[in-house]
């Protein structure tokens, strides 16, 4: 197989150096271009040491990429969809890891972002890049709109309980708690180490912009309550999920309803019923876990998923939906596994 | 005013550890006897080198405390009732840390705990010691059950909603995260830095022993679901709690409710709607901070509580416990105010 | 005895914050006033909700602290010199916990920290504020130069031995490493939880400027290698010295030597040789633990000194000063022991 | 090229885990066979739920690997030298993870590890693992001995310096830093999160084993200071060497004699001086990165040394040496770039 060229804007991010190491390190790919606006001229391996020998200097983010086959854009909401219409020209396929193509109907973007979506035509060339649901819709796709972390956890978690009817629609809490790589790397007091290490807060308690995409996206209309925290870790989240059993629903029907659906999922692990996966498990891996634990008195049902926020949330799942796009194996380049320590 | 004679079992763990560190600065205390069963013998700046100075060595448990006026007991549940028929013949008053006497009837207890309670005849001796709600009967109590630390951060932040009627009894969420002093200093491999460190996990998410408690002294006829989870950190409680508001009731009920309960309180400072304390706020003080957020569109009411579980949560509420057993002032020896890093 | 009336200026940094949380406690201190450039009108409760109840806001740090006994100065260096003339103009006594008042000759000031020092005739009313070799000076000085966190961990473990010729002069390196609030809360994105979690790295390897105040005041004319280092946690400094034992030096010499200089001191404890402390047996005390070990092969001393850096070495030692200055017991609002967890 | 296939024994240790964790991912192994004493039986997959999909289970370590090409041994000193026979006799090449095979000199084992070595006779067809000196007798070699972490570290920041008599011989010393994963997975309650999260410590000061190990292998001989410090951080060492220049010797000779020996090694990263490699440049990747800083004054050179202990200084070197062993690219599924955050 030839490999493909790719281009990544956006590399002083978290996201956008986590996407650099992975495609290093990808046999299919070759690495011809990243961009980043605040460092023209720098090396990667200048910006950040630890990717050693990766000698490739920034380009201007409006710089052409027209030798790339695909492009990620790591970049904040508002701004990919600038770039996007002349990438698109270009020939190049892109995978964008903002907000910016995750909905089809601008409305919901521009009510839930606050912002004028500029580039509305493309919409419709646009899959949404949770790769076990739109995984046939994006092997063909010109633009795909990488899902956000906390959905790809919440969505991944709730969409087969909901899709086959097994629990309440109302009531739906998702207490989710992430990693600071989820912050960014902007400069904030409240995000110093000694600020937030041996520290715990909930933030965006109410209308946090991830719930509009997880009630796009969970299997059903539905309006669930979504509390963010910020854990003083690195990488991962974890997300409790409450949900309320429909009556005669067993614990066998749920791990039947998600065994059906993952099963054949390399990335998609789920665990017997009342083991609830840690962090770990999954931080370091493409990977996302569920487990779950019913309180039959109240027919409440918990879920607990974990991921890595910066992989299966963001780069890694980037990397999953080109090598869909390409036709590569699906897990290529990608770990399955989470270091043990 | 005379000082009280005090002694302390169960010193080897982080509780007892902590009591021995708030008595040996407390203005009226005389420390005159510590107690442990694995480390007879051993002085206590032995055991603990930040200890330096406190030269007392521990006796046995089952020892006589007959000089003491005042005993702290920091031992695991069903110990606790062992001792304490003779501390209370000996004329000692006595703070149980554990849940031996956290109930009036024994059947909850035996419920709860799976266990036979060996002093049923001393239950109607104590009284529950969430300062701020028995401050009357503890002031004469022989016997005080300090609350545990989970349901200590529930209560205060349930009670005053409960029992003004402003939410719903059914339907309650506790979503709690605690840091690890609060799993005690037992081996265990899955308490290892290692295992633990840049980790997350939730716990019995059904049937922790702590629901009882949260369910007796909630203000309510309530049973709620709470499900705890592991920091990577070493001290603090937040619990992010999730009730749904009863029709007509808007943000200045919330705000007036806590207001009205809580204004006099020492340790209990309340926030500004849409102000949800942090983790270290409380960190290192006696102090609970409250505060809460409410999704009208939801008619769902967030609150979040932070403590430090080993002081407010624990040895912090038996000092102060004890203070007004005593009739010291409320907060003497008792820090109000956290570090800020 | 009358309670003293104290201000502090520069309470939005860690130190200055620190100091608050102290004097607010502090059974004979009144504190009056606050000062703060960048937050003036602001209450400190509001700065720093962990700081609950108190209620004073702060003023201009140029303002007038005429109403003062004392005033502490938790300032950058180079900016003490600019309020100081005025304070003590006012009848004010100044303890800074900056740099600029340390050095009695205005030239190793100017030469280390590369300024023009603006307030050289005030020199010589400053007093080093090392607490257990200056005592009997600041008891009477108007100004107090409080040490610098690394030079009184290092100084506490050389002096001794360099005063005792115990040890050879030449070779001396001391190997430091210090928790992040040693930094500051400025904003740097080396700072960020993300950059400085789970990492650790040496800084200023060559030419600290904590350099010049161990060569001045360790005991002897030395010229020691001093390498800091970043730890990933809150508060503490564990400094490793490497030492080269004198021909017919014994392990009793050293034993002997710093229990002779530090037997009476209620913040300096000594371990038997093959203890070394732990951070955290000092960290959230005001005591300096001091420890060594003895390669005999090589003749080589390693001494081990922990202390709280915004304790021991800042804001407590401060207050020690304070306490001395006042003629108050020199323990007095100070923490001699860490909490175990 | 055909896959080799491979074993593990004593995978349910941190560098056994790792060991499978990256076999699993190299493109030319078939892990065929994995060992544990404590766990016969157990699949790896249900002991560590992050390796998902490694459904191999446990044998028992004196099990037969007949089938092997290739055996890791990942057991405590001691061990190795009793199940290393019968592998050898069965045909299989050996990695031994432990200290049983480092040493050509019994002797020398035998007075570090203070034990009778059993296994003398294959002492000879053993060669030292540390790739980037021993490449070429490692080629053939039927069994190697896989180096120490801390001496990884050490040596290959002293040898390019010794061997080129750049620096003196005597007063080395070496403060190392090292994450908990190298303290291993025993049970110890020094090793709770909660004793050793926000601590730090020095531990063995005088006479770790791993002494001998960089005096033999450090390029010259010497005699060197050694003392281990314990991180509150999952993985990573970091070395701070303390070295005396030789006169005439400048700044650009150490830059050459790095260069020079490194300038070929892909997993060795030499920065400019000045810049001193961080922790995390190295945590995650199997790369080692140095970089120093001169004191002219002092003619002191320090030299710090960062990788991560369970990869360069553990698991990745071992399977860097079956790279060579087997004729891979000696980079073959090893990553050499570390994570950003």
């Amino acid at each position: 197989m030839e490999k493909v060229k790719v281009g990544v804007i956006g590399v002083t991010g978290y996201a956008g150096a986590e996407l650099v190491r992975l495609l290093a390190m990808h046999p299919q790919v070759e690495l011809v271009k990243v961009g980043a606006r605040s460092a023209v001229g720098c090396r990667v391996d200048e910006l950040f040491p630890g990717l050693a020998g990766i000698k490739l200097a920034c380009s201007a983010a409006d710089d052409s990429y027209a030798e790339c086959d695909y492009v990620f854009l790591a970049l904040p909401h508002g701004v990919s969809m600038e770039y996007l219409p002349q990438l698109i020209k270009a020939g190049a396929r892109v995978i964008d890891l903002g907000a910016d193509f995750r909905f089809s109907d601008a409305a919901v973007y521009e009510r839930t972002y606050e912002a004028v979506h500029s580039a509305k035509d493309l919409l419709g060339m646009s899959v949404y890049g949770l790769t076990e649901y739109y995984r046939d819709a994006i092997r063909a796709a010109p633009i795909v709109g990488n899902p956000g972390c906390y959905p790809t956890a919440a969505i991944l978690a709730l969409r087969p309980l909901l899709a086959g009817g097994l629990v309440e629609k109302d009531g739906i809490i998702i207490d989710a708690k992430s990693g600071v790589s989820g912050a960014g790397r902007g400069l904030a007091q409240e995000r110093l180490l000694a600020e937030l290490n041996e520290n715990f807060r909930a933030y965006k308690p109410v209308g946090h912009r991830h719930t509009a995409e997880i009630n796009q996206y969970a299997g059903a209309e539905v309006a669930v309550t979504f509390t963010p925290h910020l854990l003083p870790v690195q990488r991962g989240i974890l997300a409790t999920c409450y949900l309320t059993l429909r009556p005669g629903v067993e614990v066998g029907d749920i791990v039947e309803a998600y065994a059906e659906r993952y099963a054949d999922e390399p990335f998609v692990h789920c665990h017997q019923p009342g083991v609830l996966p840690e962090l770990r498990w999954a931080v370091g891996s493409n990977s996302c876990h569920l487990g779950f634990a019913v309180d039959r008195s109240l027919r409440r049902l918990i879920v607990v998923a974990v991921l890595d926020n910066l992989l299966k949330g963001a780069a890694g799942q980037a990397v999953q939906n080109m090598n869909v796009m390409a036709g590569f194996p699906e897990t290529m380049g990608l770990p399955i596994n989470a270091p043990i320590v």
